[in-house]
């Protein structure tokens, strides 16, 4: 726990108000010379300019000046947490594993697979063995469960994610995620052997168990005519965050397509709730879920995938869809209600980035500014400032009326 | 002493300089879709107005954001010390009695009495014991400290603070500050024995001695028509601050009417002035001291009350009365002069808040900005920014040539 936290934690009480954060994945963009409008900008957004105009704008740094951050990172910031500590590098296998509401204790090391396609000498000729339907992924991963459930006394799961992607997860004594990833990263080379960077006994226990497992799996799927190979990666144990129960007395879900942001909510001790792949459909989840909560966190994801498109035109859209739905997320009426990023991914630079995030918050408090158009150069004039994401949470708990004053 | 005071001290030197600090308790406001202007904006401040012209403005975050401090943080923040630091939680007790110029050392625990009216089976009728006049309390105190004067090896100190409060000081070895309040917070219940929330020897001792105490108080109070009983409250040690001549070379001084702020300077090392009420009192004891010290912090108050009362037209009508009498106060030619809030409270909210405090900056160097009127809108728009409170007092050194350069 970090000490904002702590003074968090000692500082928040339970209320009946509501809060609602909605993470427009990469919002923000940048200003170029040939490109002087980002896609916020650009797109047409009359209900998020009404909501701007009598709420609050600002930006947020989602780690440090100049530093670009990944999604976990991103997320774990806007949740409270110091996205730079060592302690919160979340591997992908226990975010992926989270994502799937497949629950992680203290016993296991999770990772994250592919499967893959390999010739007769072994080299991959395809990472993700031809993007196999998901029915495909399913049925593979339940042949292999059928094979391998058990090597030595660590107990092995197997489960799909989506098309080519599933989890391998072992739960056994002494294990370690100090596994490397067995992906080359290129095709036409070999998957590499499981290799512990630890020479700890853990590190060598679980490097033999999970060696195994890539031999025994290698011979499961000899027979299939794509995935015939896999690489496993992020090996990683849950790293036991603090809940939002526990650090801010919130009752939280999380509303997400894609299993990492799934994960993220649920290692915060979020709700994940069951939603369809539109954002409409997450609003649909939103609505039925809202009754029960007083934190709800809704995730868009191709603001982001836009973006790394290079498509500006394209993550516009995104934003306008968004912004017609707006309305419909008004109606519940939540005391509360940020909208942002969890970092920016310009589509001038067609990947995420460093720069400040645009932020709009509503409610009783807030401190109606000026700016009545939501965008980053308005951001730049809103009264909340700029400051770390990491600081919106405490932010949004006293905007909620939910943190006791400190101090006589 | 922070890493930042640490700075500080390196880089301080004497200077014949002169630094004003003026805190307007709770200055800041903040704009609602129904109350879109602050008593800061609606006020007529030809005065201030005119000073912003020709300095800068900008916003300070009193304690971090999101986080509404007390008076007591707000006041160290703005003197350089960290607001958040669990030792800088400084008990009422110590504020209260350096308020009173009361010197404490470190073998003394110090709490803050109130003298109540008890019914005949020992429940409180009326916590304030009918708001008795100051000479009543005076009374009081002295009869109770020419019948209790020493416990076993421990010296007691009641002192009058105004009307129905006072001070209760131990002296004494081996006695500590983790003494719970004795005040049940509620008219109808009895009051509480001493309980030490730490089973160390001293707690138990200076539990005991404290018990004692309450005890022969009640036998002395008995036949008092009025003030027949007290609760004790924010049982505190002296924090040891490092003072302000130690961490900035300043010899400084301290104006304030409200114990309290004379308390948070007097741990400071400031010397606390004599003072009257009004506000021209004040401006007159700063006149006569002006001379003598070279930093001054000079405290008003009735702007957080009227804020904490709801008086959107109250506060702004303490803030005229001040502007008002700025020119005589410009008269003493301060090299450099700052004007803000320890933190904001707003009328809307009849609360402290967490939102950024104005802050008006004046003297030769403060790079003038395009602001011509002091408000909240404006301070956002100033050249000195947002930044923490706790910063502050390296921009007022700074701006007085007070801090050499850092590094070659």
């Amino acid at each position: 726990m970090t000490p904002h936290q702590m003074l968090l934690k000692k500082l928040a009480v339970k209320t009946d108000s509501k809060i609602l954060l909605i993470v427009l994945d990469g919002l923000g963009g940048i200003h170029t010379v040939d490109s002087p409008q980002t896609a916020l900008e650009t797109a047409r957004t009359p209900n998020l300019d009404a909501l701007a105009a009598r709420g609050a704008l600002g930006r947020l740094i989602p780690a440090e000046v100049g530093i670009t951050p990944g999604s976990g990172p991103g997320h774990l910031a806007l949740f409270g947490y110091d996205p730079l500590a060592p302690r919160h590098e979340i591997g992908r296998g226990a975010l992926e594993a989270c994502g799937i509401n497949f629950a992680l204790n203290d016993r296991m090391v999770a990772s994250r697979g592919n499967f893959c396609t390999l010739d007769g000498e072994g080299r991959i000729t395809d990472r993700r063995a031809g993007r196999i339907p998901s029915e495909e992924g399913g049925r593979i991963c339940e042949k292999l469960q059928g094979v391998i459930s058990r090597i030595e006394d660590v107990a092995v799961h197997v489960r799909p994610v989506k098309e080519y992607r599933f989890c391998a997860i072992f739960e056994g004594p002494g294990l370690e995620a100090s596994i490397e990833d067995t992906d080359p990263q290129q095709v036409g080379l070999k998957t590499l052997p499981a290799r512990s960077h630890a020479q700890t006994s853990a590190g060598k226990k679980t490097e033999r168990i999970v060696q195994v497992f890539l031999d025994k799996a290698s011979e499961v799927l000899g027979d299939e005519p794509k995935a015939n190979g896999m690489v496993l990666r992020g090996f990683a144990k849950d790293p036991g965050l603090p809940s939002f129960s526990e650090l801010y007395q919130l009752t939280a879900c999380a509303i997400a397509t894609y299993p990492l942001y799934r994960g993220v909510g649920s290692l915060a001790g979020m709700e994940v709730i069951e939603t369809g792949q539109a954002v409409a459909d997450e609003i649909k989840s939103l609505e039925s879920a809202w009754g029960r909560y007083d934190f709800a966190f809704m995730h868009v994801k191709k603001t982001d995938s836009n973006g790394e498109d290079g498509n500006l035109a394209g993550k516009a859209a995104v934003i306008e869809e968004f912004d017609g739905l707006l309305p419909s997320i008004l109606e519940l009426k939540p005391d509360v209600i940020a909208i942002t990023g969890d970092h920016c991914t310009p589509s001038v630079m067609k990947s995420h980035s460093f720069h400040p995030i645009p932020l709009l918050v509503h409610g009783p408090f807030c401190d109606v500014d000026e700016t009545a158009a939501f965008g980053e150069t308005q951001c730049l004039r809103g009264s909340l400032g700029t400051f770390h994401s990491e600081k919106l949470i405490g932010l949004l708990l006293a905007n909620a009326g939910k943190l006791r004053k400190f101090g006589a």
